[in-house]
């Protein structure tokens, strides 16, 4: 385990679910660390330092190193701190990479659209999308959590599904669809160690509608 | 190390820069595997049984158990055979991850367009893309290649640009505009493990033309 002298920092937005990510890896790990929360409107000196290339929410910086990508923080803390491992043995550690993966390039976008896009043949057609990957993500859902009894990495990186869900109310996730992944994602928010990390509705509401506005005055530009 | 009396199947086309990355992995680890050509426009029964999300190459089979995408593949080869390893300790494995992340995000969507899209003004735009990507990339190097003195997991990441340069010739990726990744294209593609995993030319083209004639007649539908 890495030493106590250690200086951990976070950068993040609240209500951001990829800030939101790397907060139950370290609540998980039991890391303590300092929170500084930025401004997407007007970005900290730190952040344009630490993560020039995007220039986005989270940075994690341990020992005055940065670290970017919500999932790679996250491997970076099971690969620093060996308690409570997040990731199993090499096979099943693939096959959380390939669903964590998933996960970032087939629900994140279609749930975004589903919950803020005004125009409602959009807002369907990424509704659409967005059930046909929670149906693969029902199926592969076999026991309490993807990482079996105890979360891991794939329940780590779900975590924008209950999030969503929160905000947008069951329509838009319905239960009869996805019995399993309806279950686990009550199961996984109300997790003592993720419930604690979990801003209340409120703050994810304000991050989500300001995330839409910010994104809708960008695309009338 | 894995016992030899394992089996390791690989399932590809040749000429896709997802298989390549695949191959430079085993052929660095000194894995023998049996090599199976799929065919995209009839696709086995294996790939759909093996990827059945994806349905896409490359697919990796040890002993039965199947794993797709190719950056997980490679690390799945990393974790499962520990000589001549890919990636370092954890926080310059963090940043290799993130800097492949990046080259999947970020130039492979371009430097694709770059090369197949007709339209002169898509052409120019996407090739703006891929130079600022390249640009980062370009900073990002700082020894013989992205892992230092050997190559490592970026390189193999980054497989896709030798390759795309190959196949479009120099004026996609001058040498007086980008010197140090040009050097970097030279050494990798010559490197004798790289070498002789590459197919000739024609092979390489013959690929990325069957491609774009696929996507090109997906997009008339």
């Amino acid at each position: 385990m890495a030493s106590s002298q250690e200086e951990v920092i976070l950068l993040g937005v609240i209500g951001s679910p990829f800030l939101h990510r790397v907060q139950i890896a370290l609540k998980l790990k039991g890391v303590e660390y300092k929170y500084l929360e930025d401004d997407l409107n007007n970005k900290s000196d730190l952040l344009l330092k630490y993560n020039p290339v995007y220039k986005m929410i989270p940075v994690f910086v341990h020992n005055e190193k940065p670290i970017s990508e919500s999932l790679v923080i996250v491997e970076y803390i099971d690969d620093t701190w060996k308690n409570n491992p997040i990731l199993p043995d090499p096979y099943h550690r693939a096959l959380a990479r390939f669903w964590a993966k998933f996960i970032d390039d087939k629900c994140v976008a279609p749930a975004a659209k589903s919950v803020f896009i005004v125009d409602e043949k959009e807002k369907e057609k990424a509704k659409e999308e967005l059930f046909e990957a929670l149906n693969y993500l029902e199926n592969e859902l076999k026991g309490k959590f993807f990482g079996g009894d105890e979360f891991g990495f794939v329940d780590i990186a779900a975590v924008i599904i209950p999030i969503i869900q929160e905000i947008a109310g069951l329509q838009l996730f319905p239960s009869e669809k996805f019995p399993k992944l309806s279950k686990w994602s009550q199961d996984f928010y109300n997790h003592p160690l993720v419930n604690q990390v979990m801003p209340p509705k409120d703050q994810l509401f304000a991050y989500f509608k300001a995330r839409a506005q910010s994104l809708a005055a960008k695309t009338k530009n």
